[in-house]
């Protein structure tokens, strides 16, 4: 008699379009030729909020010739008070659009509502949903059906699960092009502002075919930590960096300590070239 | 010599409008009679979602029946995973509406798009933001705006500050009628799905005037535990309690594991009775 | 035809002494007639650290008079710097011993190593072993062979598993006598030194038949917390509570600010009178 | 008019001996010629425990032809049930004492008390105090006494500062050469076994002059991450790793799961050297 030892089927995965499957290749996100889960380790640079011109133009040179190849910058700001600055709106979304003509870089930008998609799709290569929108199925939803790649941060006490079902809210209104990104989780530690969730990346090169950056900037919540942290996040194997770079660090109007100067970035990407050869990748420099 | 000690001017706080201040008293927010803040202890319940007629008049006749002033009851659910049952929507909201003419009841149901603002506020008494929007500024000043007492819940890993900072964002609309809810943060173990952090509710009654209730369905997660979470809240100070109870847990179509049966909800308010005397509270039965 | 249905043998528990089992009573702890686990809710108090004679008569006096029945108060102190006051050591024993006669309070101190067990276990009614112990495996086996009952606080992120686990070394050694405390967890926020779990009093009542007590000081660390929090215990149905109590607080070598003063405790107990007598609990006092 | 500017004195640090200070060079601790805190990255391996002497000698003589420069291994294990295996005690370090003779690796083992203190210090060149112990104060006195090197584990939920503070522990008791390790803290999530806090690293090099390692064995708590968390430890710029190596970790006594095999060892040590090489490292192999 044969006895035929079969395995019943795959368990079924909660997030079909997120997961890795059995055969999927990674997947690769292509904004207009900056390709993110490809070879290229992609450095997306840039302020943490558009103050004014000077300063945005400013940071868009430099990383621009520092190897960026994604300038960031947040006109719509989710703060902590109602009281902060809230961004310039859509005069900073305009400033975004020149810093794009002047240096041929990508724009990724916050959006905050649905209302405001629409002027933000204007402008942005890339959408960015932030921690504190991670679990705002709505406005998933409608960045989905928006059709531009978005940039998807973990919420600061998201499981791995979470993150990636959150990233199937996007996916399932048929829109594939989703970069992950692990900012660093909440902690009972009061040394870094987060902490910085590395092993998150493996984890999630594991379960799923989506790219996957890092933002040591958040993470670490100071500067002198952010150039460690980033030949980490290159080393573990992450597709690319989000950095909050200022050409005034100190008169920023919002995550001034967490902000490198345009030097301290020149000399960041400097540093991970070598990093990026010893593992294979290649960095645009 | 006399030498007089002053102390300096009080550090500005960061949310003025929360705040206990120097001399408010606690605010009261009235729900057409129903009093959050005042010494009633109130008491919602209902269903996690509004699932048909039947489930919903059941759960509504018999909360009232043991003593809820307030019929809970999610038409738009935000979910994990987008497989899983968003909610009736407009369907559902009819439905609470029923409910209330038949018992008398206030609604409370939960808002999780400006999108769907305006019908909610059609129904509902009091608008829910659920822990997942906790930080989504727009639509905390969209329901500010809208003039409805608003029950805001805590972000599962939301520090006090940033919790206050959230009602804060409301509170500046010119919207005072802020009911605030403790439901549990993330935890390192297990056993429970939250961790209920109780000991937010004497930090906020000493930091802020706004009324505190609590959620025991949600920071157990395991209907076993409540009864004694909801002793344990009364008896901590909070204003109220909000209770997850379905006429038949095990085929509810969302948390079904931490929904209590209508019996279990009156057994638990004939067991709260003598600790509100105890603590000089009342309670509706 | 019939079909049997019957379930599988049950699942064996990994700590079979703590568990509650299926048919095992609630076990009493009973300390010279003081009982933990029984009708009575058992209050324990007194400072931080023994300082010296009068500190801790007039302490002792005071916290007796106004119904506690244990004393609490450290000779060895584990402190976080070596270069903080570590307590009197053998001299600190010897006033315990001293305000034991003065009141007929039992004595409950913390043992901080197998060297100096010896001498504690002379003075100590109770042994405490300490949250930064809980998982010193070789002291627990020791005084699980003391014989002396042990009051075992949870570490401070131990799941509750590893918590029951702990207890299971001293079990294990012959010794039934444990009583188990919660005084927090480790917290991301920073507005109590620690996040009471609350929720594990019930849950552990639920998988152990051992007595649970609860240290609001140390879950709070500040005063103004206390009263409520030893309200929220009492009502979710510990066994009793351990309180920092000392004359002169602000005066205290360690633990000042979450130390009441004994005014503070006759009126906290004064509190608690009524709630008890609602939960069907007896207070001495 | 001269206008001398001066800043206030330091503040004083609560660690002074295990603080980096004004002008103190990195610590390097030499073991009889392996150096930690220079410029070699130094590699620990072994099993978790020592199960028998097959066993041993297959993973010392593996590790140590691929480039490992101390072997680690459990005489003593620290388990959280009493049940588990504990460790061969004495006879486990008779076989570590062989390993040695065979290859010439130094022997890291941990001590779990002050009584097995002294046969583990005539076999150990590095004694181990584990994360369950690092607020066992009178075992670190004891071990700073020894004048062994210590290999100190940070505790599973300890602040850094708390960390420093128990290597100041050793230090103050004349003890110079202690080595930190991060190994992971608690989490919410469950997908790894403990979260790896990588950024504890440069956050170290910048408070304290002492070297540290990391160990993403226990962080991760599944080998299919061990290698990327490896390469990440490398290059955020930790002085070493420990890894849990094992013959066949599908048959060890004790953490199985996260023991990688002696082929994926020497894969991972293959896949360092061009990035220890990136990094200014010298990798033995």
């Amino acid at each position: 008699m044969t006895v035929s030892l079969r395995k019943g089927p795959p368990t079924p995965t909660p997030y079909p379009l997120a997961s890795r499957g059995t055969d999927s290749a990674p997947r690769v996100v292509d904004v207009d030729g900056v390709q993110f889960g490809g070879k290229e380790f992609v450095v997306i640079a840039g302020p943490c909020a558009v103050e004014n011109e000077k300063q945005l133009m400013a940071a868009a040179e430099a990383v621009c010739r520092a190897g960026a190849r994604v300038l960031r910058g947040g006109a719509f700001k989710p703060r902590t008070s109602p009281y902060s600055f809230q961004g310039l709106g859509k005069a900073g979304l305009e400033l975004l659009a020149k810093a794009r003509r002047a240096t041929g870089l990508k724009i990724v930008t916050e959006v905050t509502s649905s209302e405001t998609l629409g002027p933000v799709c204007e402008v942005a290569d890339i959408l960015q949903i932030g921690s504190r929108n991670m679990s705002n199925f709505a406005l998933l939803k409608d960045v989905g059906r928006s059709g531009k790649p978005v940039l998807l941060k973990r919420g600061m006490a998201a499981k791995v699960s979470e993150f990636l079902m959150a990233a199937e809210y996007i996916l399932a209104e048929g829109n594939p092009n989703v970069i992950l990104c692990e900012r660093g989780v909440v902690t009972f530690d009061t040394v870094t502002r987060n902490l910085f969730d590395i092993g998150a990346v493996p984890v999630i090169k594991a379960l799923s075919h989506l790219p996957i950056i890092v933002d040591p900037s958040h993470a670490a919540g100071h500067r002198e930590y952010i150039t460690a942290l980033s030949r980490a996040g290159l080393a573990v194997g992450a597709d690319g960096l989000i950095l909050e770079v200022h050409p005034h660090p100190d008169d920023a109007l919002c995550d001034g300590p967490q902000s490198i100067t345009t030097q301290h970035f020149a000399d960041l990407m400097a540093e991970l070239a070598p990093l990026a050869l010893a593992m294979g990748r290649s960095l645009h420099a």
